[in-house]
């Protein structure tokens, strides 16, 4: 690795008082951190349906989300859901409250969805959207979600809307098992 | 800049299909993105006291503040949380709800307060704490709190503890005017 300030070579060690590994540069003296990135997202919602995006993008290229991404520098949380919200699936929404926020530590990241209502139907396909639908509960394509953060997310938005209260949760998601290959019977 | 994967330097641009200026390496391709850094931490609770630390490091030394700090990659926001508690109060605690989730857009971080009870007061001061004190609601030294996310989350703490109901708190500060220097009468 190398120092982002003046491009000298850096080294491991632990900071004096720290207790972690940083990559450090030798030359100018700073220490690199790296630290866990919020992505941000909405649940926009339009009577009894919800709106997904089909990704036109790797990862999961073809299958659905929300809108979602990661946060901007000078941004806040909301402000940054709501960008996502317009550049992905075109749908302009008022911001709602904070619904779940879900840790995803084996890739350092943290996943936040605030519930949002769409002020129209003139939403339309961003340039990282292949498609962009409304979905009852009953149509929402459960093996073709994107990311377990969605599809957790989802699953808690339509059990609080059964029982007509809507709370904020925290998850932390664990790795996944390495997909298991069975053998043809 | 310069890049930290190859050390050449970098230059700004929109790389395609973004809309924002990154620094990018002409040399390798990497770009490389900046992103908000999640601040985790506990309102550490014993009977009607809350646990809060005296500040020895900058910013803010000497100042008054609930444990908390950058969240580490590899691990959850809760687990963070509780890891800062023992860092810098070396209090041990058992980690409740998530309590206020606030915005810091103009540092670039969004501060995480989890509400927490302490399994004992065997607390100690930490490396990064000059002191670590047990206060009740009216001994708080408010003048003295080190950030405005810590003072917003104990007085949100205190006025729902008053009603006998917590609730989850999502806030964004904005950023301070500069202090207005009163000629002297």
């Amino acid at each position: 690795m190398y120092c982002s300030v003046c491009g000298n070579a850096t080294f491991s060690q632990i900071p004096p008082g720290d207790n972690r590994l940083r990559e450090c540069c030798a030359h100018c003296g700073t220490v690199h951190y790296v630290n866990p990135r919020p992505v941000v997202g909405t649940i926009p919602v339009w009577g009894d349906q919800i709106l997904l995006c089909k990704r036109a993008i790797e990862p999961r290229l073809g299958k659905w989300t929300l809108p979602a991404g990661f946060m901007e520098t000078g941004e806040s949380t909301g402000a940054g859901a709501v960008r996502e919200t317009v550049e992905e699936a075109g749908a302009r929404v008022i911001l709602g409250p904070l619904f779940s926020m879900i840790d995803v530590p084996h890739v350092q990241q943290v996943h936040i969805f605030f519930r949002a209502e769409l002020l129209d139907t003139e939403f339309s396909i961003g340039t990282e959207s292949l498609d962009v639908r409304l979905f009852s509960e009953r149509d929402v394509p459960w093996a073709e979600i994107a990311f377990r953060t969605v599809s957790t997310t989802l699953e808690l938005f339509f059990a609080d809307r059964a029982r007509g209260e809507f709370g904020t949760y925290t998850r932390a998601l664990e790795q996944a098992a390495a997909p298991v290959h069975l053998p043809r019977a």
